[in-house]
């Protein structure tokens, strides 16, 4: 089979369609006087982390949505972290925050996580927001993985009844895109680095979804034919978790990197931040 | 195989441990003056759930645990629920609040839940408690989850790398044994009433646990041999969600019903509330 017959899953298509739904939601927003703002945090100088900051500022300004960056040293405590976002919570013009993961070692993430205001966690990184999610009535789930939904939904792939494999365990990609998936109505099974035989139990999915962080690590040869590949990896160098040529092979769908999971996350984002601006913008 | 070189997984010797080492803790408390102390809500008059209800209370009493239980008629309203609840989150002396599951249609279950304070949440029915287990960090998980994971550990069962078929996802059984079993390194794959082809999936499974409400489900020839198989099911005529004697052929250990997953539930259900007491007991 030629790359030809291959369905593409086109991230920036998908994005595309989200923002311009956003736009008239902005613009009924302005008449009330409201501008949706989201407030960016990075901590340290990561240069990778430092980028997908940028790029979600930059996004937020071509939709007419304000963004604040707080940028503090790799020395910052958790204590000064928690109270930058706690200032930020008590900010009636910011209405989402984002904490750019990874924070630097020595800096509790899950403390920092805990202390965004549950109406501002447009990236679901709370306890809270995991779990209203994982029951099915978060206001707003992890952006990657609601991502990975938006991409299924847009190209109106079946999850009913199918079996989902997901590869990784993270509290803000492979568990709640797992949970997303059962909910979903799939059957779900979700691997990690313990995971024994890995590609025979990739084999048997009919959806797969790479959220690894480890270059090329999705062999061809698991993937099932006809399956549905989406890699939620971008490791540097612009490579998935997904070894895409060999996969392709045999996926009846797949997201490329760049421009498949990546775009549709940050517009996400974004959708996310006009709605806490709608629910609480005054 | 013959019964005999079966291993039975003995629920009652399970929570003939844990109770023993809670005396002792008990009886610590006693010195400081504290006995702890479990709420249990019965609405409606299901006799099933009295039954539990019941069952719940004599083990505190036979324990030194004292108990407080609280009947509303099945007319109660979800407001009237929430207020009894909120009673007893105030009530200094009582440090575990169970909610007898289900309460009647037209009730709101999942607000009532909510209303549990986080610290008084012995059978981890919040959101709150439901999340802080799947990221690995819960005071009290939900008791038959928690009751599931320590028959495995009795027993000496590995989890690691293993992988388990969770059939059911609800809230309270199927999605919280999910995340606990894959915080224990295990694969999981969780499956439901919208899962194709059921029977094959569980037959991949090293480790099975069924908890779908069905009598005598799970069917001997879906065992893997060799496999273990948790039956968190407890339907009328003391019959479990999988079908005991054709499993038992396959499985390498199996636990009964009565007298499997149900005393270590309440076992783990008095460990809690002795959690609980310790904690914020005076």
């Amino acid at each position: 089979m030629s790359h030809a017959e291959k369905l593409i899953l086109d991230g920036n298509a998908v994005a595309a369609g989200i923002k311009e739904q956003l736009e008239a939601r902005i613009a009924r927003l302005a008449e009330r006087g409201i501008t949706p703002c989201l407030a960016t945090i990075l901590v340290g100088g990561d240069p990778s982390s430092a980028t997908y900051v940028r790029m979600k500022g930059n996004a937020c300004k071509r939709l007419g949505i304000s963004s604040i960056r707080v940028e503090l040293p790799a020395s910052t405590t958790t204590e000064e972290l928690i109270a930058a976002i706690r200032k930020l919570n008590d900010d009636k013009s910011v209405h989402g925050i984002l904490l750019q993961h990874p924070v630097p070692h020595g800096i509790d993430e899950r403390a920092a996580f805990e202390a965004i205001a549950i109406e501002k966690d447009v990236d679901g990184v709370t306890t809270l927001g995991f779990a209203q999610n994982a029951f099915g009535f978060a206001d707003y789930p992890s952006c990657t993985p609601a991502a990975i939904m938006a991409i299924l939904a847009h190209y109106k792939l079946p999850i009913r009844g199918r079996h989902a494999v997901v590869i990784g365990r993270s509290p803000i990609l492979g568990k709640p895109v797992s949970a997303m998936l059962l909910n979903a109505d799939a059957t779900v099974t979700t691997c990690h680095s313990r995971t024994e035989d890995l590609a025979s139990i990739v084999r048997l999915a009919d959806i797969v979804v790479a959220a690894v962080g480890k270059p090329k690590f999705v062999q061809g040869d698991w993937i099932k034919p006809g399956a549905v590949v989406l890699d939620a990896g971008y490791n540097p160098g612009n490579v998935g978790d997904v070894d895409y040529e060999a996969c392709m092979a045999n996926a009846s769908a797949i997201t490329p990197v760049p421009a498949g999971v990546g775009p549709v996350t940050i517009a996400t984002l974004l959708k996310h931040t006009v709605d806490a601006a709608e629910k609480f913008g005054g």
